[in-house]
């Protein structure tokens, strides 16, 4: 921040969703005077979930320190619970961070790493009722803010957090631009983007499944980062 | 094809609006037995306008046929619209493609490689004035299908656009499956998203400075073209 540009840092991690990533991304690089920082563990190409990689532009060795430090999700994640070295890097990191974010299952990482300990939190519906084990409060919204801490639900809420977090930092006039820009102006074809659109009991399953293939390396990653 | 997978080949130019390839992406990455390509002029990783580079899965040589064959936009499209190889490139994999598409500025690729020729399409609201200089007739609209050709409007419609051909190929109940995974259930933080919330005279600035900005790369990729 010497330059008085403000310092993005979105964690990027194996098979990351890779729209948790890149739909805020494309909201940050067009923040004024904003400098995004894609940073991983190495500084070779990551694979994501969609069968491309994306190549981080810094490695968390040599990646500035963040004044945004934002954790996007995806299966991915649950596999760097118990990883010290990304667990690490969040939570020094954040401790310089003005906020600290996440899209989707991010949140995970971000729990891990104690930042959620008592702290209203969002996520995939899916995964919604893990959070706890990280210490935070469920609260299902689309993005919540609790003081410097900003989460967002499942994969596509990340376009609308980076939009809130442009409005907050730069003005509504500045986000409606950028909103105007990525013309964001949303027509889903369904009502299908929610839970509340299907079956209860279609959804229990769903969650239930979802809650056995990741609930034990949540749990991993807690024991590892105590 | 030939194991009854539908491929799906997606074009990747230097400074492509990333998001217009990656919101799609996501859509198409989990369509049941579909193979999604990212394809560029070379195997290097492409830089991107957020700062960051994707790594293609296959060059234009290796591509296999598409299915669909989908061009996203950005600035970095005008840049090639005189290049023979990318532009042949869409004109020959369209050949034997059941599907023809782009998102935002790819409307111009499509258009030079002569495949919107009288064709009502879509693009970002900022050149939409333009598209008549590759023959399709400008029709404002988030998706809009002319035949076998599926156009999108700026950045963000791609996501709307996949879930719409999605629901096509795969049915109603699929693309809704999908549309629950990436919980798109959009909330924009401001009506936005379209230039109809802006004063008509600042848009019409803009429109001109965008098109005095890219008319002359069209004409030329027209000409290239011939």
């Amino acid at each position: 921040m010497s330059d008085g540009a403000t310092t993005i840092v979105m964690v990027l991690v194996p098979q990351v969703t890779q729209l948790d990533l890149t739909g805020p991304a494309q909201v940050f690089a067009r923040w004024p005077g904003a400098h995004l920082v894609i940073a991983a563990a190495r500084a070779e190409p990551v694979m994501t979930d969609c069968g491309f990689a994306i190549v981080p532009t810094a490695t968390f060795d040599t990646a500035p320190q963040a004044d945004y430090l934002i954790v996007p999700g995806g299966e991915g994640v649950f596999d760097v619970l118990s990883d010290r070295r990304t667990v690490d890097f969040v939570r020094v990191q954040a401790r310089g961070a003005r906020v600290v974010g996440s899209v989707c299952t991010g949140a995970f990482l971000l729990g891990v790493a104690g930042l959620l300990d008592g702290v209203r939190a969002t996520t995939h519906w899916g995964s919604m009722r893990l959070l706890p084990l990280v210490g935070a409060v469920p609260t299902p919204s689309r993005v919540v803010r609790d003081g410097r801490v900003v989460t967002g639900g499942g994969v596509t809420s990340g376009i609308d957090m980076a939009l809130a977090l442009a409005a907050d930092a730069l003005g509504e006039q500045v986000a409606r631009e950028i909103q105007l820009a990525i013309e964001y102006d949303p027509e889903p074809p369904f009502d299908a983007g929610s839970p509340d659109a299907f079956p209860e009991a279609e959804i229990e399953l769903r969650r239930r499944a979802i809650e056995d293939r990741r609930r034990a390396r949540v749990e991993a990653g807690m024991r590892a980062s105590a």
